[in-house]
C-alpha cells in the first residue's frame, strides 16, 4: 500500500479521508518536512506545528476560491505539499525550485505573499472588502501566530476589520512563542485565556447553586433576570477579540483535527468576523525541536555554507563586541524585536539580563523606544535584518534623526541572505538610510572593521548605522585602523578604480588581483558622509569608476558617489549591483555569482571596462 | 488686576494658584490659543478641548525632570503658553517663531518631539527604562489620543510596556474623535468604558443585596468568597487595558481639574504600569470647533495664501477624478488613513460610502489592506500625505510591488507644507519610492495633467504612485496629453537645459522666461520610469543639464536623471533641491524663496550656469 500522500493532488482529495487516514497523512507529511529541511534548511518547528491545523483548514474551505492567508508564511510548508507541490517540494528554497514562503506567482493556492510578519489580517479584511463589492461568498481566513500578534499592524487590522459587517475568519495559531519567547502584555492575556476552562466551569455552578436554594430561589431569579444581562455581558466580554467586535471560538485544540473541523466549519457560516483561537505545538513530531523550538525555527542544511573565509560570524562580532561596551559604559543597552539569537544577542542577555531588551515583533516600536531611551541620556543599539528595518522607516526617520539622537542601528543580513529569498534579501534598506540627515552609515568589510566601528559609535553624537552580512567576513591582507568619515585606500587609485564596501571588497580585492593589478580599490567604510579627501583623490586620478554593490543600484552607494563626481565631467562612473528587481532564493554564493557580485563577475567587467578604455 | 497668565513663567507657577483663578487661567489661556490660532492658523479643537488636561498634569508632575510627551503634538499649545513660551506664542507657526508641535530644541519641556501618531507610549517606554537603569525616580507621562491609539504602534508599546516594574503613565485623551471619526472595534470598546458606573453601580447592588438574605447569607457568603475572587477578577478584567497589565483609572472628566489632579496624584505615587482614561471635548470654549471639530482640527489662517494662479486645488481634483472613475469603473475603491477630508475624499465619501474606507490612523494596515483588495481585483486608491506613508515602506515594497499589485498611492502634501514644519515636509517620499522595483511614479505639474494621470492609472497594470503638493498647481500655457512613461519638452532641449517637475515647472518655466530664452525645460511628469527618449534627447544636445526638485536631493529627481546620463561623460548634471537637512516651518512661498526654489532662486542658478559654461 502507497503513501496516503500519494493519493493527494489538491486539497480536495482530503475531504474523503478517513480518520485513520488522516492521521497517517499527518505523519508523511511531518516525515516529509523534516527530510526536506534537513536538506535544505527552512522552517522546522513552526512547520510542524501546524500540520493538523493546515489539514484541518483545507479539508472545510475549498481553495483557491477561499482565499487562505498565511502571516509571515514559514509556516506554509504543509500548505505547499497539499496544493500541488509535494513532487516540487524536495526543491524547496533551491534555486530554481519553490519558495519557503507563500508566493502569488508560484501557486494560485498562496492567495497573499508573506515574509515579513503581521500583515495576514490587512490582507484578509482587503480580500473580505474585495468579495463583498463584488457580490461574491467565499471565505478568507487569516492565520496568523501569537508571536505576529504583538506586531502593531495586525492590531490596526482587527480594529479595522471589527467594522465588516461579513464573514471574516481570522486563527490564531497560539504556539507559545513566536520566535523566540514571547513578551509583553498580550502573552499574559493569552496566557490566562487558556485557562479558561475555569470560566466554564464557574458558569454551570453557578446555574446549578441557583436551583438548590429554596426559599430565595425565585426573588434571586427576578434579580437574575437583570443580573444575567451583566454576567452574560462579563463572561463574553472577558475575552478581548470578542469585546472588539469578533465572536471568539476557543481555545481549541490545534492537533485535533476533528476538533478544528468542526469549529472551522461553524466559523465559515457566520456572517461575520470571527476569531478562532488554536493551540499548537511547534516542533510536534521531531523531538530535537520540541525541546528547543528557537534554535529550529531557521535551521541551515546540515552542511554548513561558508561565507568569506569561515571566521567569527558578524552577528557574534556583534554580541561579544556590545558585551564588551556594555561592561565599560553604563549607558549601553540592546534591544532587538524578537531575534535575540539570529542577531547574536543570547549571549549579551545571558550576560547583561537588565540591559537587553526584546519588544517582540515590534521594529516601529523598538526605534522609538530606542530614541526615548537616547533622549535621556543611554546609547541603545538597536539589532535588527535589513529587511525588517524597512518597518521602522518613519520612526527613524523622525523620531531619531530629526531629534539627532545617539541610536545606533545595527543591521544584519544585509545584501544577499539566501535561501529565505525575495522578502528577506537586504537591497532597500542604504536607499532607505542615505537620505535621512544626520545619520552615519558604516559597512566593516573584515572583522577587525566591524570592532573598531562598533567602538567609534560610542564617541559619536549621532544616529549611526553599522551594516553587515550575514556570516563571516574576510581575514583582511592589510588592516588600518577605522577613522571616523575617512575610506580606506586598499590599491592605489588609477585610471580605472573600484570603489565598493563590506562583502564586495574581497571579491574586489581577489578579481583585481587575478589581473595582474594597475586597478585602484577604494574601501569606503563611510557610505555617509562620502569621504570628500578620497573624491578628491578620484578627480585627480581616476577616468573610469566602477562603484560595486550588494544592494539595489537605486538610490545606492554608486548614486551616492556619483554624485560627489557630478561636476568631474571627465570621470565615467559605472554601477554595478542588483539593478531594480528583486532577488528570489538560492545559495548565497550561487544568487551573488548568477548576480556577477562575485570574483568572476568583477573581473569580466574590469576587463570589459579597460576595453572600454583603451 | 492683571490676567492671571501674567503670573505663570513657568509650570511650579500653578501650583500655587487657588480654584478661581485655575479657572481664570483656563479661559485666559483659550483666548490666547483661539487668537494666535485665528491669525496663524494651527490646530484649534484638539488644542481647547485639552487646557484643564495639561494644566493638571503640569500641577502634579514636575517637569522637565518629569518627562510629559504628547502624542502627534497637535495639542501641546497650552504646555508651551505654560512653559515659558507665552511671550513668544504669536509667533507659533511663523518662520522664525515657535514650533507648532513639541521640539526638543525648542524647550527642555518638551521632552520628546512629535508630529506623526502613536510614537507617544514607545518613547515613554525607553524613558522609563532609562530612568529605571540610572536609578533615577522621575515620572513619564504620555499623552495619547483616542485616535492616536488606533495606530498599531501604541499597542505595540502598550503591550511592551506592560513588562515594565516601574512607574509609567499614559494618559488617554479621549475626545471621541481623532481628526475625523474615529473607526473601528476600538472605539466601541471605549464607548462600552464610558458606560461603566453600570457596573459601579451593579457592583454596588449586588453588594446590599447579598447582605439583605437573611436565611441563605452565611452559606452564600461562603459561596462568595471563592465566588468573589471570579467577580473580582471579572471585574477588574472588563477593562483591556488592566488585563494586559495596567492599573485603569478612568473614566475622568478632562475638563475638571481637581479630579483630575486627585487622580493624576495617586497614579504618581505608583510603582507600575497606569492607565487613566480622561474624557475631554474638542474645541471647547469656542463654539464654531465644537459644533464641526474636523473643520477646526487644522485650521489655515483667515487670510488664505494662494499656491499656483489659486485654482482648484489638487486635492479637490484628486477627489473629483476618483468620484467620476468610480462612477465609471466597479472596481475603484478609495482608502485613507483617518484623513478624508485634507486629502478631498468628502465628496467621494458622500457619493460612494460603501467604496469609501476610513481605516483610521493606521498607513500599515491601510497598505497592505489595499493590497489585498487588489489581490481580489479591486483598484484601490490609497490617499495620504507624503510624510505619512512614511510610516508604511515595508508594506508598499513587500505587499504591493513584491506582489506587481495595482494599487495606486495617491501622495498629497508633497514637497513644501508650509506651517506644519520639519515633521510634515513631504521632503522623502521620492527617495523612498524611487528604489521599489516595479512602481511608477508620477508628478503633475497642471490640473490636466493631474486628472489624465489619474485616468491613466486605471489602464496599468502595476503600482503607481502619483504626487502632488498641498493647494493648486499653475495653468499651464501649453497643454500636451499625458502619455504613459513620457515627458514633455516644455521648452526645447538647448545646452543648458532645465528637467523637473511638479510644482517647480511653473517656476523654471517663468524663471527662463524672464531670461529671454534660449534654455531648454523638460517637464519630467514620469520620474519612473525615466524617459529614455528623452535622455536621448539630452545626450545630444545639452551640456549642462539643471535637475530642480522640492525635495531631498539624496535619492531623489536629480540623482534619478543623473544615473541616465552616467555613461555621457560631456554632460554636466548639477542638482538643485532640498541639502540633505530638515525643513522648518514657515509659509509655504517664504520657505521655498529661502531653500532658492522658486522664480528668483532659479534665474540666479541659470545665470550662474551660463556663466560657467560660457
Amino acid at each position: 500500500m502507497g503513501r496516503v500522500l500519494d493519493r493527494i493532488n489538491c486539497p480536495a482529495d482530503l475531504k474523503q479521508l478517513s480518520k485513520k487516514e488522516t492521521e497517517l497523512l499527518c505523519k508523511e507529511i511531518r516525515q516529509c518536512i523534516i527530510n526536506t529541511v534537513k536538506q535544505n534548511g527552512g522552517h522546522m518547528a513552526s512547520n510542524l506545528g501546524t500540520v493538523e491545523l493546515t489539514i484541518a483548514i483545507h479539508k472545510v474551505f475549498d481553495a483557491p476560491e477561499d482565499k487562505i492567508i498565511f502571516d509571515v508564511g514559514h509556516q506554509c510548508y504543509t500548505h505547499k505539499i497539499l496544493t500541488g507541490r509535494k513532487d516540487a517540494f524536495s526543491t524547496l528554497r533551491q534555486k530554481g525550485g519553490i519558495s519557503g514562503f507563500p508566493n502569488i506567482f508560484e501557486s494560485d493556492y498562496d492567495a497573499f505573499g508573506a515574509g515579513h510578519s503581521s500583515t495576514s489580517i490587512s490582507a484578509a479584511v482587503g480580500m473580505a472588502r474585495a468579495r463583498d463589492l463584488m457580490g461574491q461568498r467565499n471565505s478568507v481566513v487569516a492565520v496568523i501566530g501569537d508571536g505576529a500578534l504583538t506586531g502593531g499592524m495586525s492590531y490596526e487590522a482587527l480594529n479595522d476589520g471589527a467594522d465588516l459587517n461579513s464573514s471574516l475568519i481570522v486563527i490564531l495559531n497560539d504556539n507559545e512563542m513566536s520566535i523566540s519567547k514571547n513578551v509583553g502584555g498580550m502573552t499574559t492575556y493569552l496566557n490566562e485565556i487558556r485557562s479558561s476552562p475555569r470560566y466554564h466551569r464557574f458558569k454551570k455552578r453557578f446555574k446549578g447553586f441557583l436551583k438548590r436554594i429554596p426559599l430565595i430561589g425565585a426573588p434571586l431569579y427576578r434579580m437574575m433576570d437583570w443580573f444575567k444581562d451583566c454576567i452574560k455581558r462579563i463572561f463574553l466580554k472577558q475575552v478581548f477579540f470578542e469585546e472588539i467586535g469578533y465572536t471568539y471560538i476557543g481555545p481549541v485544540d490545534g492537533h485535533n483535527i476533528e476538533d478544528m473541523t468542526a469549529v472551522l466549519s461553524q466559523a465559515k457560516e457566520l456572517n461575520k468576523p470571527v476569531f478562532i483561537h488554536m493551540v499548537t505545538k511547534k516542533g510536534l513530531g521531531y523531538q530535537p525541536a520540541v525541546d528547543d523550538p528557537e534554535k529550529f525555527h531557521g535551521v541551515s542544511p546540515f552542511v554548513v555554507e561558508h561565507n568569506g573565509d569561515g571566521g567569527e560570524s558578524c552577528s557574534s562580532i556583534f554580541g561579544r563586541v556590545l558585551t564588551d561596551l556594555t561592561h565599560a559604559d553604563d549607558r549601553v543597552v540592546a534591544i532587538t524585536a524578537a531575534m535575540p539569537s539570529g542577531t547574536g544577542l543570547n549571549g549579551y542577555r545571558a550576560n547583561y539580563p537588565h540591559r537587553f531588551y526584546d519588544v517582540g515583533i515590534t521594529e516601529e516600536h523598538a526605534v522609538t523606544m530606542a530614541a526615548g531611551m537616547a533622549r535621556c541620556g543611554m546609547r541603545p543599539y538597536f539589532a535588527v535584518y535589513s529587511t525588517f528595518l524597512q518597518r521602522a522607516y518613519d520612526q527613524l526617520l523622525s523620531d531619531v534623526c530629526l531629534q539627532k539622537l545617539p541610536v545606533t542601528i545595527c543591521i544584519d543580513r544585509t545584501g544577499i541572505v539566501g535561501e529565505d529569498g525575495e522578502t528577506h534579501q537586504g537591497l532597500f534598506d542604504l536607499p532607505m538610510l542615505l537620505p535621512m540627515p544626520g545619520m552615519t552609515v558604516m559597512m566593516p568589510s573584515a572583522p577587525y572593521e566591524m570592532e573598531q566601528m562598533l567602538r567609534l559609535t560610542l564617541t559619536h553624537d549621532g544616529p549611526m548605522a553599522i551594516r553587515y552580512p550575514k556570516g563571516a567576513l574576510w581575514n583582511a591582507p592589510v588592516k588600518e585602523d577605522v577613522v571616523c568619515g575617512k575610506s580606506q585606500i586598499l590599491l592605489p587609485v588609477e585610471e580605472l578604480t573600484v570603489v565598493t564596501a563590506g562583502r564586495m571588497i574581497k571579491e574586489a580585492y581577489e578579481a583585481i588581483s587575478t589581473m595582474g593589478g594597475g586597478i585602484g580599490l577604494v574601501n569606503l567604510r563611510f557610505i555617509k558622509p562620502v569621504d570628500e579627501e578620497m573624491i578628491r583623490q578620484l578627480k585627480a586620478k581616476a577616468k573610469t569608476v566602477l562603484v560595486i554593490e550588494e544592494g539595489t543600484t537605486v538610490g545606492g552607494i554608486g548614486d551616492a558617489v556619483a554624485s560627489c563626481l557630478m561636476d568631474a565631467r571627465e570621470i565615467r562612473v559605472v554601477k554595478m549591483g542588483v539593478e531594480d528587481h528583486f532577488v528570489r532564493h538560492g545559495k548565497t554564493k550561487d544568487v551573488l555569482h548568477d548576480l556577477g557580485l562575485d570574483k568572476a563577475g568583477i573581473a569580466n567587467k574590469l576587463h570589459e571596462l579597460l576595453e572600454d578604455m583603451k
